[in-house]
């Protein structure tokens, strides 16, 4: 009988591993070393070795476990067949599922980190209870994580929910990193909006907090709070460009919900006071219903969508 | 032993049926009226009671049935739930198959009409082979149709799709239908294009052979065949703003090719010398690949679509 589930979520420098019982309980939550050296070679291998380690010091037979799901930093489509990716050395394109029988012979589904970590948040955080999600990480980049009705969407190529380069600003001059010019990235995310901060300040000496101080996403809401003016422009922005991007998104998949994640989302809810009213203002009527919450998770939210990968089949 | 689908395409006007065997054949298609009086009450009795008659004149039996698929201008969710649409006169939020029970009991599924037709689309059409596309309607207005994995996407509310109102302009002073500024539709529709035209024309009194000629997206692409100089700059335009577009259409779902329909793809694949370019610029690195197709169902979309809702099920 099936008992068990392992989620797994690859990183470029650390793997970080759970064993789930089915009801979504984390029964143990681990990490080891990510080697990336020689195309990647070791990582399935030692996955399958941390694996089967845990089941013998747990005494677990492996026809107890209904799977292992795997949440990788690179697009995988539906099949777990993965596009190359730099992160972790594996450059050549291959169905992670097929390659990982040959070191252990257990059922496995694989996908893109930031859509399983979707699956994770709509399973047991910030989106549970919903079936049609976005969640957006705002961290050093923008990633998203796309389900429609309770599936995970991957694309054709593995790359649903690269939200970060749709394009929000016609008048822009600067490059973003993708050399596409007026990304969402380039104001949403936390280098985005400590971006608009310096050029706020830049444009005239009106007060703020923030001067003199090491400009961040943090040191901008954390003046947004103090009731720092220049902080509360740079939000306005912030929120404007996120709002308009955030209603083409709807336009396309018409989520209950958006669901915050990533580093710029521990200030918290006032985030929604900047976002809401400029996704209302931009979102098509039959949209604007949608929810804002925030992602609970944090950094478990990989290993929960790995396991929930793999309980969706059982 | 089921042998028989009707697929139904319900409009303001007609409603459109089909009867087809389970190898997507068409068997026989007919029309009736649709009334829209005293709330729409008399469409779903009217659908019912001309299956009845089909399967009276053909002496089929209801258990040689597969079911029954609708697609119906309006934002029906996964369920079949309705929300609403004025076009039918249906002015209550209801479920389309349990509604169904009380004429005929059979199986039914519903959908709206542009997701409906997608499917279709996908099956029969111009996105044959394919399993995630993005069917992109160019008509009075832009409507749209996602299909990710072979599914579907009707949305939370079934507004999935409702791409006409993406945010693509941001320096436009003119209001869109729906009292936003810069959707999509006001450059990518029939009448966006005419509108474009117009504009173009009185900007200054360059020769073209528009001049004096009723303005519309038909002349406009037939001018453009004709290398008038003043039309290939609307084609830009218009080219411009729908593949930014899809762009952003294209980081949300990552689709395999983008399937164009609607009275404006009359003009043929001419039509993607003046999207693609732009949707290269604007897109995502991994979703560049994308295919471009032109709908081949035409107006029998609907009901392709609608019999595949129940076909998926059988």
């Amino acid at each position: 009988m099936k008992k068990y589930v392992f989620g797994v979520d690859v990183g470029g420098t650390t793997i970080k591993m759970g064993l789930f019982d089915l009801n979504a309980n984390v029964l143990e939550k681990w990490e080891i070393k990510s080697i990336t050296a020689n195309g990647g070679e070791r990582i399935l291998p030692d996955i399958a070795e941390s694996v089967q380690n845990k089941l013998k010091e747990l005494d677990i037979e492996e026809d107890e476990v209904a799977g292992i799901g795997i949440g990788v930093p690179g697009p995988v489509d539906a099949a777990g067949t993965i596009y190359k990716t730099a992160n972790l050395g594996w450059d050549t394109v291959f169905n992670i599922p097929e390659a990982f029988q040959k070191y252990l012979n257990l059922p496995v589904m694989a996908g893109n980190d930031a859509n399983v970590a979707a699956l994770g948040e709509m399973w047991q955080g910030g989106g549970k209870g919903y079936k049609d999600l976005v969640v957006v990480t705002l961290g050093t980049g923008v990633g998203g994580g796309i389900i429609c009705n309770g599936q995970m969407v991957t694309g054709a190529g593995g790359a649903a929910g690269e939200i970060g380069h749709i394009h929000v600003e016609d008048n822009e001059t600067e490059e973003c990193g993708c050399h596409n010019i007026g990304c969402l990235e380039q104001y949403a995310s936390a280098t985005g909006i400590a971006r608009l901060a310096r050029k706020r300040l830049a444009k005239d000496d009106a007060d703020s907090v923030l001067r003199g101080r090491e400009i961040s996403a943090k040191s901008v809401f954390d003046a947004v709070k103090f009731g720092d003016k220049v902080a509360i422009e740079v939000a306005e922005r912030f929120g404007e460009y996120l709002g308009k991007g955030l209603a083409a998104i709807a336009g396309v998949v018409n989520p209950e919900v958006f669901v915050i994640g990533g580093g710029v989302s521990k200030a918290g809810e006032i985030l929604f006071e900047y976002i809401r009213p400029y996704y209302m203002q931009y979102a098509f009527r039959s949209c604007r219903d949608a929810a804002f919450a925030l992602a609970t998770l944090g950094n478990d939210a990989g290993i929960f969508g790995a396991a929930k990968l793999i309980l969706d089949r059982v």
